[in-house]
Order: C-alpha cells, then sequence, then structure tokens
C-alpha cells in the first residue's frame, strides 16, 4: 500500500454521528452553518446567471486573481472611513475557506506557530492542518482574545500568523472590542506576525455600530482579510475574496493557479451582474431582521429550559451561541449517548475546535436556517435533557 | 518581512512577456490552451441554470464529493468495456487542476519522487511544486513515455507517483499505446507507485478508436486518474473528476473539505441537467469536427511554410502541436528579442516544461480557439521568421 504524506492523519472530529441521524424526520439539528433557504436572493440570481449567459465569455477561462469589476465592487463594499480598498488589493476565492488554504500554504512549514482562538472554527483547523503547524491556544473572553494570553505565546514562540475571527466568532459569536483590535494590531507588528482576519459573518450584524475591520486599521501590512458570499447572498456559490498587501498578494494568485487555475468564470460575471442590478446591503438587511428574531428565540429558550449550570453567550450578530456545560462533562459523547438517541437534537460538540486542549464541555448551536418553533422545540428537548443529565452523577464520567 | 514557507520559490515561465504584447491587436496567439468561444452549448446551459435556480436548495450547501447524480452520469460517461464505474468513486473537483493538487497533497512529503513525462503540463508542476517533490523526467516516444527510461528511474529511486497525460499529451499531442498502458500498469504493480492519470482531452479524439482508460484497466488500485468538463463543456464553469479506490477517494475528500469546502451546488445542479437534457457526446462529436479542421490547417501550413531543420508532431485529437527546433536554439529568448517583437505570434516555449532538464528548444501551438485563416497567417509569419532566423548563425546563441 503506498504510503500518505505526513501531513494526513487520522480524523475524527465528532460529526460522522450526526450523519447516522439526518434522515430522520424527528431530528432538530443546530449542527450545521447554513444560512437560511428561504432568504436567498434566488430570482434576482437567476436573472443575473441568464443575463451572464448570453455572452460566451462567461463559459471561457478569464484570470487567476478574478473579474476586475466584481473586485472593485466587493473594494467599495468593504471599504470604510478608515480606508478605501481597490480592486488590485483582492484577489477572489473558493469561499473564504479557500483563502485560510492559500495563506497557509504561504506562510507555514511544518512545526511553525499558528495562533487560533479557544474555541475556534473547525474548518479552519482542517485547511491548516494539512501545512503541520504547531497551535498555540488563546482563550476568548466576551470581548475577543484575551490579548494577555496572546503577547505571552508570542514572547515566547515563534508564530507565523494570528487567525481571528473578529466579528460574530465561530463558534461563539463574541466580537473583538475596538480597543482589542487596535492593541491586537500594535503586537502583530512589534513581533512581525501575520493576521489572518476571517470575516464571513461581518455584515450579519444585529444591533450596535460596525466595528472597523482589522484591515481597516491595518497600516503596516500585517493583515491578510478574509470574505465572503456565502453568508450574505449564497454558500451553493462558492464565492469569496482575500484581502492582501501585493507583497502577499503576488504570490497567493500563483498557489491560486496551482490550487484551481481560476474561479468559475460564470459565478464571477453573475455576482457581478446581481450587485450592478441591486443594493446588497438592502438584502443583508432583510436577512438580519429575519436573523435577529431567530436568535432571540434561541436566547429566549435557553434562558426558559437551560439549568443554571450551563451558560451561554449572547451574541449581537452572526450565526451561532455557545453553551458551556460544566467543566466534568463531554458534549461529544453525550451527544452521542443520550442527546442523539434520546432528545433527537444534534449540535457541533466542542473538543474538535480546541486543537491543543481538546476543551470538551461546550456546544455550537446555530439558529439561521430553522424556524421559530422548531428552534423552540429543539431548545425545550434539549435543556429537558440537560437538565436531567446533569442531575446524575454518572453522566459525569460521560 | 514575515518569511514565505519553503515552499513558495521565485518563479518564471517566460509567459510574462507575452502578456506585454496582448493587447496588440496584430498579435497571433499560439500560446492559450482555450477551447474555442463559439462551441460552447451556450443556450443550452442557460436553459439549464434557469432550471436549476427554480430549486433554492442550488444556493445552499451540499457536500464535500459532489452532487450524486452528477457523479452517476460521469461514471456512465467514463465506463467502458473493460471496466464499469458507479458515482462512489467519484470526487468532484475544480478542474482537474483541484485533483492534481489534492493527490499531491494526498502523496507527497518534501522531496518524495515524483516522475513527468518530459515536456509535460507546466499546471501540473504548479500543483505538485508546494509540496516539493523531487522530480524525475521520462522522456516521450510516439506512442507515449519511454518506459525503459521509466523503469530504470523506478529501480534506481523512491517514487510517489508517475503523472500521465496519456491521451493527446500537453504539450505533445502524443497517445500512450495500448501496449504501453498495459506494460505502465504492471510497472506501477510491481514498484506500488501510483499513477496518476489526467485526461481532460481525452474525448477529443479526432480519428481512431478511443483507447481505454488506465483507471479502466486497472485492478490493483494504483490509478487515480481525473477528468472534466473544461474541454468538452466549458471550462468557465470550473468542474472536473477525480476517480480513485475508496482507501484515496475518502482522505482526498478530506483534503477537498479543507481547501473549498465542495464544488458549487449551482454548477453542479447545472451541469447535471444539461447532461439530462442532451447527448453531451452529440456536441463532443461537433465540436471534434470543427477542431480537426483546425489542426490540419495548422499542420499544413507547418508542412509549408516550416524551415526542414524544425520537425513537429502529427496528433489525433486534443488541443496542441509541439515544434522542436534545432538544441541550440532558446525559445524563449526566440519568442521574447524576436518573434514576439518582429512576427508578432505568440507560444509556449518548452523551458518549463522540463522540469529537471529545462529543454529549451520546443514550442507548443495550440489550434482551438483561432479561426483558420487566423491559423494559416500565424504560422506563415512564425515560419518565415524561423526560416530567417535559422540561417543566421548568431541565433545559435539564442
Amino acid at each position: 500500500m503506498v504510503k500518505f504524506a505526513d501531513r494526513i492523519q487520522p480524523c475524527d472530529n465528532g460529526l460522522s454521528d450526526i450523519f447516522a441521524y439526518a434522515n430522520d424526520p424527528a431530528l432538530i439539528s443546530f449542527a450545521a452553518g447554513y444560512p437560511n433557504n428561504h432568504l436567498f436572493p434566488q430570482n434576482e440570481l437567476q436573472t443575473a446567471f441568464n443575463a451572464s449567459l448570453t455572452d460566451s465569455a462567461s463559459l471561457q477561462y478569464s484570470s487567476a486573481a478574478g473579474l476586475k469589476s466584481l473586485r472593485a465592487k466587493i473594494a467599495a463594499h468593504i471599504s470604510d472611513t478608515k480606508r478605501t480598498f481597490n480592486a488590485d488589493q483582492i484577489l477572489l476565492t473558493q469561499g473564504a475557506q479557500q483563502g485560510l488554504d492559500l495563506t497557509a500554504k504561504l506562510l507555514v512549514n511544518p512545526g511553525d506557530g499558528v495562533v487560533v482562538e479557544a474555541p475556534t472554527y473547525l474548518g479552519a483547523l482542517s485547511a491548516f492542518d494539512a501545512y503541520q503547524p504547531t497551535y498555540y491556544e488563546v482563550s476568548l473572553q466576551d470581548d475577543g482574545m484575551d490579548l494577555s494570553v496572546l503577547q505571552k505565546t508570542l514572547m515566547t514562540h515563534s508564530v507565523k500568523f494570528i487567525y481571528t475571527i473578529p466579528d460574530f466568532q465561530n463558534p461563539t459569536g463574541s466580537t473583538l472590542s475596538l480597543a482589542k483590535r487596535h492593541a491586537l494590531l500594535q503586537l502583530a507588528e512589534r513581533y512581525d506576525v501575520i493576521i489572518l482576519e476571517d470575516s464571513p459573518y461581518r455584515d450579519l450584524r444585529f444591533s450596535g455600530d460596525s466595528l472597523p475591520s482589522l484591515a481597516s486599521l491595518d497600516t503596516t501590512d500585517h493583515v491578510i482579510s478574509l470574505g465572503s458570499f456565502s453568508k450574505i447572498l449564497s454558500p451553493g456559490l462558492r464565492l469569496g475574496w482575500l484581502v492582501a498587501a501585493p507583497q502577499f498578494l503576488q504570490p497567493l494568485t500563483e498557489l491560486k493557479l496551482g490550487n484551481d487555475v481560476q474561479s468559475s468564470t460564470l459565478v464571477m460575471n453573475a455576482i457581478d451582474q446581481y450587485l450592478t442590478e441591486h443594493d446588497i446591503n438592502t438584502h443583508i438587511a432583510k436577512m438580519n431582521r429575519a436573523y435577529v428574531v431567530k436568535m432571540n428565540t434561541m436566547l429566549n429558550a435557553l434562558d426558559r429550559y437551560l439549568p443554571a449550570t450551563v451558560s451561554f453567550t449572547k451574541p449581537t450578530g452572526g450565526f451561532f451561541i455557545y453553551l458551556t456545560l460544566p467543566a466534568e462533562i463531554d458534549a461529544n459523547q453525550l451527544l452521542k449517548q443520550v442527546i442523539l438517541p434520546e432528545a433527537k437534537v444534534a449540535y457541533v460538540p466542542s473538543g474538535s475546535l480546541f486543537p491543543v486542549s481538546h476543551q470538551a464541555n461546550g456546544i455550537r448551536l446555530n439558529f439561521t436556517n430553522l424556524d421559530n418553533d422548531t428552534i423552540e422545540s429543539g431548545v425545550k428537548r434539549l435543556g429537558k435533557i440537560l437538565t436531567a443529565v446533569l442531575r446524575q452523577p454518572k453522566y459525569a464520567k460521560l
């Protein structure tokens, strides 16, 4: 049998058990991170694809960097009072996910340090793992990473980049405060470390004012920033973007060529067409009005049904709420042995979201792709079984 | 300045000079490998995208492996009298290019041996380079790789995979004979080495009978095989496929998840819809009728205008014809210094297509995306200047 490369490791992220129940009509799944099917601008996209397909060039190769007029529109969308971006600072990618792969590919030799928030996005770890980094976890507070822990890490270890989801973090929903954004940039500059900013949920703010992105505050070329149409338009199109200074963008574009030549000309043309005809911010505002109701339905139900020993985050946007169980509980074992078979509720257990400590007592819940009644019923079922379980000392061993 | 990973090397593939002339209306470019814009089934694809966009599921996430009904149709398309494939043996990818990246990612540690045909496809080298292989070149004969050279390499070096384009090879147009297909598989089995079969041009046969693919002849799970809709339907859609045994397909699918989560649900649904409504073989036959005329136009013009010291291949399909100049000529220097500025003709020079020997006296010409008159004029200009150049001893130093 041919030997695989060292980067290939057997993986068990605790999600395969959920698939065994996927076809059970009684299952209520809070596990996936899907936008709501009913909120896609389906007719508008149909019109845009139709228009794009009147030009045969949409079916031809185009360029690795991606359609320039679309990059210009993205640049305008991400510009703010702090900084104006332009098309030449942007590379189009297959969702933000490809930006994670390309950035790690650009920077990481086996053993190089990568700082991640703890917990963090599972898909980022699966992108980074291929380059065999040494992970350092930095715990999260209500206003983002604990920067004293970060500084200690940067002082004592060689780190290539700091991976952060500053807006409505996956899985906790927390947002990095403005003060911490400035402090984080100062640390990156002082220790000459890249910040990889991943912000697919940035526009999904339900209250308060948007904070400037790390990219817009960066004056020393220390930020590579990722965005995506997946959460604000459609994940089925697979289009995202990467913003970086030229010294990074040029080799990242070469890596994109090697990965998959370029993104789909048709998809790029159709999204460009959609953005010409429609104000995406109007669409985003409509989504946010629906999502905030779902989030509040979930928060109210958690308040009502969860036992007092389980705490949960209260985000102001995004896709997720994060529950913390008593420290001795393993949410993955609990899911497999009790919650899936008895309560027919699914969630993402936290163990695989902490690449070093594997803290197992966390639960990620998604609220965007279920109707309000289902959210209420699912949380009720989850709360009931957690209440029962946490009363019984034997579950402390799960 | 943050240090890049060791895999990032400065690259000069000799193609950047062509871009300086790209906007010159007098330029005739045989450099790109584009299918013909006029041959896309544009209306049929428009109808297919329209139909797919009546279902909001086309805009949602689906699966890393890709749409099962499309995988089943691909399996039927690639099945032959030797072997019947099924959907579960297939992973959908971003063009065949992503299959090159994923396979190297699965198998190659820095320094591991990779055998390539000499010359080979530049994009494959740019995919493989990221995993820092040691390349071994195997020279090409009219009927494919020189297997005695290959055997010597396998006897004396540790090799992870043999990369081959068996049908209408890029850049030479040569096709691996049936006898050599069997012999190659025997070598792969004997030395327990993977064959990476890359066959995007397979269906573009202008005469003779199709030979069984290496995948269809493989009885010992030694072949990973790549195909693509890019050359038979549209490269702007970015959809290809990878065929492999389960022990490879499962980790390759995990790598695909980390690379970009999945291919576009919409694009997969629309191609599936197109294949339901239309016989792609009828479309392919129509393309082949147009391409064979273009190829013969080019071959006839080469016969007429090239000096006798320049030889060229005579393919029976595909996209390319390969010219061999006298050994002392550097086709890249010649392109930059004489042919682009004076004759306004572009081609791909061979230096970067040989990763070890950098043999510089070859030229790749594409014939698919130009009309017949332009092919004739371009070859005439190329022949005229090559005749002049090769008469002058000073060009021997180029």
